[in-house]
């Protein structure tokens, strides 16, 4: 749907086709490795989504898997898959410097669970991506690939920006606002943000209790792939259910009855993305699915009356959740925390305890309300950005339609299946908590039937 | 109700009863510290509670707290309490080593969100006390004051035994199956484990979901008023509710009802600590306690045979739950972590994410089982360990009594209430999640009582 000549210029790089190539010794890891080093010297010096690259270790991975695949004995299926690390999840092989000179040079030594997991699956690892300042809102100047003038989104800016461009299959992101879902749209690829817990996110500068690792990749196959061979191997997080579901991406499957829900972030939309909201619906309900709305549904009315005030909620809880380790931030070298940051600070430090535990009966009272819906729809649709990725590169954009989703803590994927001005815009699928292999099932389904 | 003369070896630092004295001008933080400085030079080489001391940072600690408490303006009320810190938790001066030669002198150049907030509160840090093997199993040769040859307890080995001997007034431990509640009956001081997720543990070494930071003190009102300023300053772990309650100790409160719980330890329990309970247990019916038990209230009965399994579901839950990190430790240096911990990782990794979300469900049923006993009762009582604390330094003991509270997630106090052998051994008062208060409450009331 978008401009040909603009997609013509990226060669994307899906994996598990070019898997099928390394099964039948059609194509190689290595193979595929070198597309992306190709896509990465024609576009990265304008773009600049990696903080930091190491091809010669990919080149001997990607080796190593063409080896495995040669002798039919492939690790898993992402074997050989080129990926990238949103820059706050450790690496021990690289440093891991959280878009904050405070970790300037930083090194852990030690790889998170979820690169532990990708690493036992084989996957190459290609490099760090671009966060904003602790996966928050502080841009670090990657660009769009659509349009050099426009940021890629964030937090996960590198992770989408390098998968919308080619230069990568698939990268980790992170979302506690809207940080997955967001730059997905904006960079026109597909977006999945788990449901909260899924995925294991001990080693990563990320323990805020509604963030999750999710994944930027250019196939909805392709990312829920990532997505299981993580979760196979490490594991949710400590308390939560891994992430569940079939060993390959989930068959496709028409749904009977969808959401529609506005959301915040509908007074933002800009016309064209209404209109092409509206298309979509329209297409959906010629297919013959039904669509719930506020005004036809009592409790996709009272859904949407609770996901309101998701984004002062939501900031609310990341604000005192971060109170540490900003404190000691600041402490240390508070010329090295933004100004965005310092204020969060600020905010954080006139919280009381009991302000915070209102926050979690709200959060909670919110999750119980959406969940009724389970029993009227398959899932939700609505957008996933309010317009196409804005002109400028000191914000990342607006996240009114990503963070109710990223508070209610349920599954949502972004396919680039919309547009804006001629530039990629996302249609958002979302799920019900736990049900992440029914969401991207129907997300499947989705996706697909609209391309036809 | 300790044999005097051992008693009488240890002169107990309990800090709230001195601070008054500090406000008055007649002792001070400075004084208070030189006591505790004067224990550790008796007994320390024999005990060997800490792994690192910072005797001249402390005393400037001590210096400046004695000087606010002169000017009238101390911090708080824990202003200038000498305190022992549990070494998995970070210090920024002092090394963090975790009881694993894999971080022999490592510093992680920041403090703990717990410790940030006791130095806020003018808390006098005065070192790291020893942990078993990453807060688990492997002991790490602190012996227990009242017999060299007996084990303190673990892990919070070191915690527990230096504020028993007099050496701190309190110190942090953390507990997921008995690292607080077994060293406190052990070394006969009072333990104070939160309901899960009530006190902040970002820069601990812990990350379990059914561990919790807790406090060993000389008295419940000290350990009240350190988890109290801790958790007003630092919050509880995101997303949970912190400790809330009073910011002094909660008043005694005289339960009615008590439930008396023989979990799975009671068949293990020593004749003399059996009935040391039950004479405890006829001292609270003469003061007009009701006591139910399994054999007269149907949900006791069913609490019983919910927790009856508790210790194996617990360590499943920390064996997968512990994989990452320590599959990296493995490949880093096999050598540097126990046969024990090895072994763990082996159960760990022939686990599924399947085995582990039914672990959760289970854990979940268990806590709602209990959790209808608050309808009954004001909480439970019964032993904190089965016996005294056993001779040999190559275990920790055993926690049969302490697991079934940590699967629940549920307040736990010991009291050094009892004997055994003429060694000390806990009273257990429990109460239920998020009621902090109300089990310190009851808890007071018990051990004054009893005391009269």
């Amino acid at each position: 749907m978008l401009a040909p000549e603009r997609k013509g210029a990226f060669l994307p790089k899906p994996y598990l086709s070019a898997a099928a190539q390394f099964a039948a010794s059609n194509d190689t890891p290595r193979d595929l490795l070198e597309r992306c080093l190709a896509a990465i010297a024609e576009f990265e010096p304008q773009i600049g989504a990696f903080v930091h690259l190491d091809i010669p270790a990919a080149l001997q991975a990607a080796d190593r898997s063409t080896e495995r695949w040669r002798a039919g004995r492939p690790l898993s299926p992402i074997d050989g898959m080129p990926i990238g690390i949103k820059d706050i999840i450790e690496t021990a092989d690289m440093p891991t410097q959280m878009g904050s000179p405070l970790f300037d040079g930083y090194r852990s030594e030690r790889d998170a669970a979820s690169v532990v997991a990708l690493r036992a699956a084989g996957a190459v690892i290609l490099g760090k991506t671009v966060t904003t300042e602790f996966a928050a809102s502080e841009p670090r100047g990657t660009r769009n690939p659509w349009d050099p003038r426009r940021t890629p989104g964030g937090s996960s800016s590198g992770s989408a920006a390098a998968v919308a461009a080619g230069m990568l299959s698939t990268a980790l992101g992170t979302q506690v606002i809207g940080s997955t879902i967001r730059p997905a749209s904006y960079c026109g690829c597909v977006g999945f943000k788990p449901s909260v817990g899924a995925l294991n996110r001990l080693g990563s500068h990320d323990y805020l209790s509604q963030s999750c690792t999710g994944v930027l990749a250019t196939t909805l196959e392709d990312a829920w792939q990532v997505a299981y061979e993580i979760a196979v191997r490490a594991g949710g997080d400590p308390g939560y259910p891994a992430l569940s579901g079939p060993a390959q991406a989930p068959a496709a499957k028409k749904p009977q009855r969808l959401a529609f829900l506005e959301t915040g972030g509908w007074s933002a939309a800009t016309a064209d993305a209404k209109q092409g909201m509206q298309d979509a619906l329209a297409r959906f309900k010629a297919a013959g699915i039904e669509i719930l709305t506020r005004g036809s549904n009592a409790k996709v009315a009272a859904a949407e009356t609770a996901i309101a005030g998701a984004w002062p909620v939501s900031t609310k809880i990341n604000e005192w959740e971060s109170r540490w380790p900003l404190n000691i931030y600041r402490d240390r070298d508070a010329n090295k925390l933004s100004k965005r940051m310092l204020d969060r600070l600020v905010h954080a430090e006139a919280m009381r305890p009991a302000d915070y535990s209102l926050l979690l009966e709200e959060r909670e009272m919110v999750r119980r309300i959406y969940a009724e819906l389970a029993s009227e729809c398959d899932g939700c649709v609505t957008l996933s950005a309010p317009a196409a990725a804005p002109i400028g590169l000191h914000s990342t954009g607006d996240a009114a339609f990503a963070v109710a989703f990223s508070l209610l803590g349920v599954p949502a994927v972004s396919l680039p299946r919309l547009q804006d001005d001629g530039l990629p815009l996302g249609l958002q699928v979302t799920g019900f908590a736990q049900g992440d292999a029914a969401t991207v099932a129907v997300a499947a389904w989705l996706g697909h039937a609209d391309a036809q």
